[in-house]
C-alpha cells in the first residue's frame, strides 16, 4: 500500500490549502484506490496560515472585533486555536493589513498594529502557551508600538501624555514603560513566522524597503526611519533591549522590533514553523511520496516559500517530491536543486485568470492523478 | 542508458512534428544527459502528414503547380518522396483543401480534385512503388472524378462530351472509360490513409455529413448525393465496380470511391499507416519510454488521433507512453483505457491563445523534462 503526504499552500484565489488537498487525494485514488493518504494543509506565516494551521490540527478559528488599520476603524478579525488547545496562531494582517485600507487612505505615518495587540491580548485570555504570528501584508510602519501598547505598554511624550500608536508617534516617543504591561506575556512562547530579514531602520530598513508600497511618500519614508531610528535609541535607554540590528527587526513595518523587545518574541523561517507545528517531518519519514504545490511558483520559492519548505524535509528523508502549480514563472530550474523532483502546471488550456481560478480543484485534481498514473506505470 | 522514443503530431499553429521532437530532446538530456532518444516525427493521414513522413524517413518534398479546387485556380502544392525513394506521400488538401478557398466561394458543386490527380501522376513520374494519401479537410464534393481525369479516366455526357469534374458535374456522366488511363497505375499500391467510415451516399454519405461544411445548402446536398448515386451506378454498369457501400468510399468528398474505383486503393487507418511506414513497433519495442502528444487532446483523440496509434503500439510491448497537449479537452480519462499511461498540459498559466502557441517549444521542453524528472526520481 502506497503512502502519499499532501503538503501543499492555498492556491490563492482559488482554493485553501485544504481544498487543494482534497483534490490532490481525489485524482491519487482514481489510481491507487486503497493508498494511505496524509492531509498536511501548509503556509509559510503569510495569507492562510491561521487557516491552514487550525486545519491541519483540527482547531478551530475565533472571531473578534478589533481595531483596524486605521484610527477609527474597526475590523472583524479572526485567530486560531489549534488542535492541542496550548498554540494560538495569529495572522497580524488579519488586524492591521494593508488590504484592509482601501489604496487612498493608505500611510502608514497614520497606521496602527494596535488591533495585532488585541489579538494577542484575546488569544492570552485563552489561556495558550505559544502564541505563533504571521507579519505578513502590513500596512504599518510604527514598530509595533500600537501592538505593545494595546498590551498595557506606555509610550509618552515630553510632556507625560500618551503617543498615538501610528508612524507618526514614533518621533515623540520620550519615555517607554512596561510596568503595566500584560503579566501573563512573560510566561508564553512568541514566534515570529517570518522570513523577512530586513533591520529595523536604513537603507535595509521598514521603511525604506516596505514604506512605498504602504503609500508613504518619499518625504515620508525619512521621517519614518527618523522616528523608527529615534525609537531604537529609546528601547536602548529605557529597556536596555538592542533590536535595531537583527535580521527580521523591520518585519511588517518594525512590528518585529515591537515584538522582540516586549514579547521576548524568537524569530523562525514561516514554512519552518508551520511545519514544526504540524509534524511534517513524521509524516514524510513515513511516506513513499509528497506532493506539494502553490498557487505560483517561480525561483522566488526558493526563499522560504511552503514547496521549499516541505523539499527542505523531503530531501532530509529522501522521498520525491511533486509540486503543481496554477502559474509557473521565472527559473522554475532554480527549484530542482532544493529538492523538489518535478513541477507540473495544472493549467489545462490558454485560458483567462478567471476562468482558471475557478477550474483549480479540477485541474489538481486532473493533474496529481496523472502523476500518480505516471508513477503507476513505471514501478508496475 | 534509457531508450527514448519520442512519436508526436504536430503541435498546430505551434510546432511541427519535428520541432517537438526537438524539444522533448531538450527536456530529457537535462536529466538523462546520455539517454538514447529516438525521433519518430508522427502524423494520422490529417494535415502534416507529408511533413511528418518526409522528416521521419530523411526522405524529402516535391513542389509543383497544379489545378486548385476552383476552375481558374492554380496553386503551388507538394508531395513528399520518402527516405526509400519508392514512397509518395501525398496530402489530397495541398491540392483541392477547404482552406485553399476563400469562404465565399466554397461551393461543391464547383470544386474539383483534379489537382490531387495531378499530384498522383507527379509520384508516379518519380517512379515511385507506392502511394500513399492523406484526404483530410477537402473542399470538394466530385466523387474523386477530378483526379480520374488527370490521369486519363475519361468521363463522357449523353453527346460523348467531356464533362467537367466537379460536383455539377456528377449528374451528367453517361459513361467512364478507363482506356486511356495512366497505364502505370496498375504496377503501383495506393493506400488511402484515412480513419473517415462514410459511405459515398445517404444520410451518412460524402454530400450529407460533409457538404454543408463545404459551402453547400441543403438543396445542393441533394443534388450532389443524387450525383453521387447516379455515379457510382455507372460505375457499376461500365467498370463493374461496386464501391458504394464500402466503409470510406464516402471520405473527402468520395474521392474515396475514385480512389478505390479507378486505382484499387486500399483504405487503412491513417496512423496505422504512418506507424508503419516510419517502423513505430520496431522502435518502440526497444525503448523503455514512449513520448507522444498533440496540439490539443481529448476523449476524439481515441478515434485515430496520432496519440492513440503511439499508444496502442506501445500497449502491445507493454511500454508506458506519456502524452503532452496544449489543449486538454472534454473525457481526456477515456485516454488511460486505450494504453496512454499519463497526460499533461503544457500550457504554464493562464493566457492568451497567441502566446500559448508561441511558448510551444519552451513549454513542451518544460514538460518533457519534468515528466522525465519523475520518472528519475521514481527509478533513483
Amino acid at each position: 500500500m502506497k503512502k502519499f503526504v499532501l503538503a501543499p499552500d492555498s492556491f490563492k484565489e482559488s482554493m485553501t490549502a485544504k481544498e487543494v488537498c482534497v483534490a490532490m487525494e481525489k485524482g491519487i485514488k482514481k489510481v491507487f484506490s486503497d493508498a494511505e493518504i496524509i492531509h498536511v494543509p501548509m503556509a509559510d506565516g503569510g495569507e492562510g496560515t491561521v487557516e491552514s494551521l487550525v486545519d491541519a490540527t483540527n482547531g478551530h478559528k475565533e472571531y473578534i472585533e478589533v481595531q483596524g488599520p486605521l484610527p477609527e476603524q474597526k475590523v472583524k478579525a479572526y485567530y486560531g486555536i489549534l488542535g492541542d488547545e496550548k498554540t494560538a496562531v495569529i495572522e497580524m494582517a488579519q488586524a492591521s493589513g494593508l488590504m484592509l485600507v482601501e489604496p487612498r487612505y493608505r500611510n502608514p505615518l497614520t497606521t496602527t498594529t494596535y488591533g495585532t495587540g488585541e489579538l494577542i491580548k484575546a488569544a492570552l485570555d485563552k489561556g495558550v502557551s505559544t502564541v505563533i504570528i504571521g507579519i505578513g501584508g502590513s500596512a504599518t510602519v510604527d514598530g509595533g508600538i500600537g501592538m505593545a501598547q494595546a498590551l498595557g505598554v506606555k509610550f509618552t511624550d515630553k510632556y507625560g501624555n500618551n503617543i498615538e500608536p501610528t508612524g507618526r508617534g514614533l518621533t515623540k516617543i520620550d519615555k517607554i514603560s512596561t510596568e503595566n504591561m500584560d503579566k501573563r506575556i512573560k510566561n508564553v512562547n512568541f514566534i515570529i513566522a517570518s522570513d523577512v530579514e530586513n533591520t529595523l531602520t536604513g537603507k535595509n530598513g521598514a521603511a525604506a524597503v516596505f514604506g512605498p508600497q504602504k503609500g508613504a511618500t518619499q518625504d515620508e519614508v525619512e521621517l519614518l526611519d527618523k522616528g523608527l531610528s529615534h525609537y531604537a535609541e529609546i528601547l536602548r535607554k529605557d529597556l536596555d533591549k538592542d533590536v535595531e540590528d537583527i535580521a527580521g527587526s523591520g518585519a511588517a513595518g518594525g512590528l518585529g522590533t515591537g515584538l522582540i523587545a516586549f514579547l521576548d518574541a524568537k524569530l523562525q523561517s514561516g514554512v519552518e514553523v508551520v511545519a514544526n507545528t504540524v509534524n511534517l517531518a513524521e509524516k514524510i519519514s513515513n511516506a513513499d511520496y509528497v506532493f506539494t504545490g502553490e498557487g505560483g511558483m517561480d525561483f522566488q520559492t526558493k526563499y522560504g516559500k511552503t514547496p521549499f519548505g516541505v523539499a527542505q524535509v523531503a530531501k532530509k528523508y529522501h522521498k520525491p517530491v511533486f509540486a503543481e502549480a496554477g502559474y509557473l514563472g521565472e527559473r522554475i530550474e532554480d527549484l530542482y536543486d532544493i529538492g523538489i523532483s518535478a513541477i507540473f502546471g495544472i493549467v489545462d488550456k490558454a485560458e483567462s485568470i478567471e476562468e482558471s481560478l475557478e477550474k483549480g480543484p479540477q485541474n489538481v485534481e486532473r493533474t496529481t492523478e496523472n502523476i500518480t498514473r505516471l508513477i503507476s506505470s513505471i514501478i508496475d
